[in-house]
C-alpha cells in the first residue's frame, strides 16, 4: 500500500488544461504542492500545454520507472491504458474514471477483466469510479476533491464526495486529515488493506469508515480486530434500511451488507458504529481534544437548569453514569457558588453564575477523586455585564491548571455560531459542543474507549 | 393574558442603575424600545437616576392605574411588594426573582401564600424563578434575555436560559419570534392559558414548548387538542429518564411528567414530539418556509450517492416513502442528465452535475402529479469551475418558478458555514437542511402534519 500514499514518480493518464474536465482538476490538485518531493509526469493524447508542462502521449514514452498511474481517460479508454501501465510496470493505479460496474454489467465485466490482467501483472488497482486518495503529510492530494488541513484522522470511504462533505464538517471544527481514501468499486485493493496501512501509520490517531458494502467480512472483521487495540474506528454504513439498500445497489452497484451484522461485529471488535453523519465530528473531537477518561462518573455544573437536565436525559439514554459528590467536593465548591444552589449533581450555579464560578467549580471536579470527566453546561447570558465567553475562559484555565489530565467537555448550547467562542477555541486550541445530545455523545464514545481498553488489557494478563 | 402581552402601563419594581443586577438588565430591555406604545414606571428604594428617570419609591406612589407588575426585589422582600401591588390592583405580576418553591419547603409555603393572596384579588401571576416575558409584535421585551428577531414563532417554556439559547439557534436560521413566556415555578399562570392566548394570537404561527412537568395534565391536553388543528405545537420534555427526573426536581422544584405519557397524550392530540434541541429549528424552518404537501411521495435528486443512501436511511426510519418515476417525468427528466445516470429515485446525477441539470430535475418533479415533496440532496463540489451555490440556485429558480406550491428540500451536507450558500438563503428568502436527518425530519413533520390535518377534515364530514 505504501506506494500509493508515498509515491516517488506519479503518471496522470488523461491530463487535461481544460478547467472543466475532472483530468484538469486533478492534475491541478497533484501540481499545487510547490514543496513537492514527488516527480508528476502528464500524459495526454493533446500536444498543449498542461500548467506549462509539456505531456507525454503514452505512459510508455517515460524513461522513469513509475509508482503510480492515475487514470482519467472515458470508460471506452481505460482498457488500453491499463494495458499500457500493465506494460510499463507500474506498481498502482488509481482508476477515477467511473461508468463501470456501478452501471451495467458490461462496466461490471469490463471492470473485472481490468482487475484481473493487472492481478497477474502484480499491479495493484484502486477505483473505478472513485475520487482518488490523498495522503496530507506529504501533501499530496491525488484526488478531486478540496484539500483538507493537515492533522491525523484518515479516511476510507465507499462514498467520495460524501468523504469530501466530512471534510468540510471537520475543517469547521478545526480538524485535520493525515490520509484519505476512496475505494469505489473496489476491483482490487480493499478496506482492510488501506486500514492495515492506517494501522501502521504514525501519523494517523483516528480512523473513519464510511461505507455501503463488504465485499470480504470475515477478511475486514478479522482486519479491524487487529486495528482497534491501536486506533479507536468509527464506522458509517450507508444502507441499513430497505431503501437505504436499494439506493446503495444503483449508487455501487453491490449489494448492501446486512446492517445489524456489521452492527454487531463492529461493536464486538471494540470500535463505534456512527449513527448520524454529525456524530462523525463529535466523536473526532473528543478523540482530537481529550484524554481516555479513568472512569466513568461524570460530574456536570451549569447555568442553565433546563440543559442540565437535557444533558442527563440523553446521557441516561447513551448508559452513562452521573457522580455522586463526595461531601470533600461539596466543602471544595461550596466557597464559590450562591448559598441557593443546591450541591448535587449537576450543579445548577444559576444564571448569574460568571467565570471564577465556572473556574473554581471545573477546577475542583477536574481535582476531585470522585469524577472522572467534567461536562461544563453554559448558555450565553447576554446580561449583568457578563462577558460572552467568560463561562468557557473559566473551564479552560481550569483545564489547563490541571494539565489536561482529564476530558473536560464545555456545552455552550447553540453557540456555534458566536465569533468570541470560536476565537477562544482556536487561541487555546480547545474545543466545545452545542447541543446536550452532542456532549452525552462525546461523553459515551471516550467511555467506550476506556472500557474496551481496559477489557483488553484484562484479556492480556 | 392578554393584559400580560399588551400592557399599556408597566411598573417595575427593584429598577436599579447597577448593570450587574437583574433589576438592571429588564429594565433596560424594556426602555429599550424607543417607539414604545406602553408607559413605563420604575420603583426602586435608592433615589438615584436610572436610565435618566427618577424613580418611585412604591407602586403606591403612581397615580396611574398599572397593568402589569414586573418583581424584581429580593426573595425576602416580594410578599411585602406583592402586598402593595395587590393594594394597587394591578391586573397582573410578574415575579422575576428566584429563591421559592425550587429551593426549599419554605419557598413552596412562601410562593403558595403569595400566589393565594393574588387570587383572592383577582391577581394573576406569573412565575416566580422566571425570566420574564417577551411580545416581539410591541417590542416589548420584559425580561432578561436577548431581544431576538421579530417572527410567527411563539414559545411557553419552563426553563428561561433554555428558551434563550433556542432563540440563538433561530437567529442563526433566520427564524423570528412572535412571544415567548417562560412561566417558572407556574403558582398561577399555567401553560394551558399561555397556550389558548396563542391559539387566538394572529401573529403566531407555530408553538414551541419546553416542559418538565404538567401540574394540571387533562386540562393541558384538551387544550392541545384545541389548538393543534390551528397551529402545529412542538414539545420538547426535560426529564424523559430518571436521570433527568432527578436533574429536573432540582431545577424547578416540581416532579417530572411521566414522558411516556405525555409523549402518547401529545401524538394522539396530533402534536409534535421533539427528541433533540436541534431538532426544534429543524422543524420551525420546516413550517416557516414550506407549504404543507398534498401527499407523502418525495422525489430525491443528488451529485453524491451517499448523501442519497443515508438519506434514504433517515427516511425509513421516519417512516416515509420515496416516490416511484413515472415513464412520463422519466421522460421529461432523461435529457438533462449525462447518459450514465439511472433514472430511479433517488436519481444520482454524479458529481459532475451543475447548475441546469439541478434546475430542470427539480422543476419537472416539482411540476409531476408522482411527486408531493422534492430533496435536493448536494454535495459542494469545487472543481470544473462548478460555483459553490450553483446547485442550490438552480433548485430555488425551479421553486420560484413553480410558485414555491410544494415543499422543495435542500440538502446541501455540511455547507452550513459557506458564506454563499448563507447569502443566497438571505437574499431569496429561502432556507437548507445540512445533514441528512435534519432532511429526513423536516420532512417527516410536513408530511405527519398533512396526515393530521387529513384525518381531522375526515372527522369533521
Amino acid at each position: 500500500m505504501a506506494f500509493f500514499f508515498t509515491p516517488k514518480k506519479i503518471a496522470i493518464i488523461g491530463a487535461t488544461a481544460n478547467p472543466r474536465k475532472f483530468g484538469n482538476v486533478v492534475t491541478e490538485n497533484i501540481l499545487s504542492n510547490k514543496d513537492r518531493q514527488y516527480d508528476v509526469y502528464l500524459i495526454s493524447l493533446k500536444k498543449e500545454l498542461i500548467n506549462g508542462l509539456t505531456p507525454y502521449q503514452s505512459i510508455l514514452d517515460i524513461r522513469d520507472n513509475i509508482d503510480i498511474a492515475i487514470i482519467l481517460v472515458p470508460a471506452e479508454a481505460v482498457e488500453e491504458v491499463v494495458d499500457e501501465c500493465i506494460h510499463k510496470s507500474v506498481k498502482g493505479i488509481i482508476i477515477i474514471t467511473g461508468g463501470f460496474g456501478e452501471i451495467d454489467q458490461k462496466g461490471k465485466q469490463l471492470e473485472r477483466r481490468i482487475a484481473s490482467k493487472c492481478n497477474k501483472a502484480g499491479i495493484r488497482v484502486i477505483g473505478p469510479n472513485c475520487v482518488g486518495i490523498l495522503n496530507q503529510d506529504i501533501g499530496l492530494n491525488a484526488s478531486f476533491i478540496l484539500t483538507p488541513p493537515r492533522g491525523n484522522v484518515s479516511f476510507i470511504t465507499q462514498s467520495g464526495s460524501f468523504g469530501a462533505a466530512v471534510l468540510y464538517a471537520m475543517k469547521n471544527e478545526h480538524l485535520g486529515c493525515s490520509k484519505f481514501a476512496n475505494l469505489g468499486n473496489m476491483v482490487d485493493v480493499s478496506f482492510s488493506e488501506v486500514l492495515e496501512y492506517f494501522n501502521h501509520d504514525p501519523n494517523t490517531n483516528v480512523i473513519c469508515m464510511y461505507l455501503e458494502s463488504i465485499p470480504a467480512g470475515r477478511e475486514f472483521f478479522s482486519c479491524i480486530k487487529r486495528v482497534i487495540p491501536n486506533k479507536p474506528i468509527l464506522v458509517l454504513k450507508g444502507g441499513k434500511t430497505v431503501t437505504g439498500m436499494n439506493a446503495a445497489s444503483s449508487h455501487t452497484g453491490s449489494l448492501s451488507t446486512n446492517y445489524q451484522l456489521l452492527k454487531s461485529a463492529v461493536d464486538q471488535a471494540g470500535g463505534h458504529m456512527i449513527e448520524y453523519i454529525a456524530d462523525y465530528a463529535t466523536a473526532l473531537k473528543a478523540f482530537a481534544y481529550f484524554p481516555i477518561p479513568q472512569g466513568d462518573r461524570i460530574g456536570i455544573m451549569t447555568n442553565s437548569g433546563g440543559t442540565s437536565v437535557l444533558f442527563s436525559d440523553q446521557a441516561e439514554r447513551f448508559g452513562l453514569k452521573l457522580a455522586n459528590f463526595s461531601q470533600n467536593l461539596i466543602t471544595k465548591m461550596r466557597p464559590y457558588v450562591i448559598p441557593l444552589v443546591k450541591m448535587v449533581n449537576p450543579l445548577d450555579m444559576i444564571a448569574g453564575a460568571r467565570e471564577e464560578q465556572y473556574y473554581h467549580v471545573t477546577k475542583a471536579m477536574l481535582e476531585s477523586d470522585d469524577i472522572d470527566i467534567v461536562v461544563g453546561c453554559c448558555v450565553i447570558t447576554p446580561f449583568l455585564e457578563i462577558q460572552w465567553d467568560e463561562h468557557y475562559r473559566g473551564m479552560v484555565r481550569a483545564w489547563n491548571e490541571t494539565d489536561r489530565k482529564k476530558p473536560m467537555l464545555p456545552l455552550l448550547v447553540f453557540a456555534d455560531n458566536f465569533p468570541q467562542i470560536r476565537k477562544l477555541s482556536e487561541k487555546e486550541k480547545v474545543t466545545a459542543f452545542y447541543t446536550p445530545y452532542q456532549a452525552a455523545y462525546a461523553c459515551k464514545v471516550l467511555i467506550d474507549r476506556m472500557k474496551y481498553l481496559k477489557k483488553i488489557k484484562k484479556e492480556q494478563k
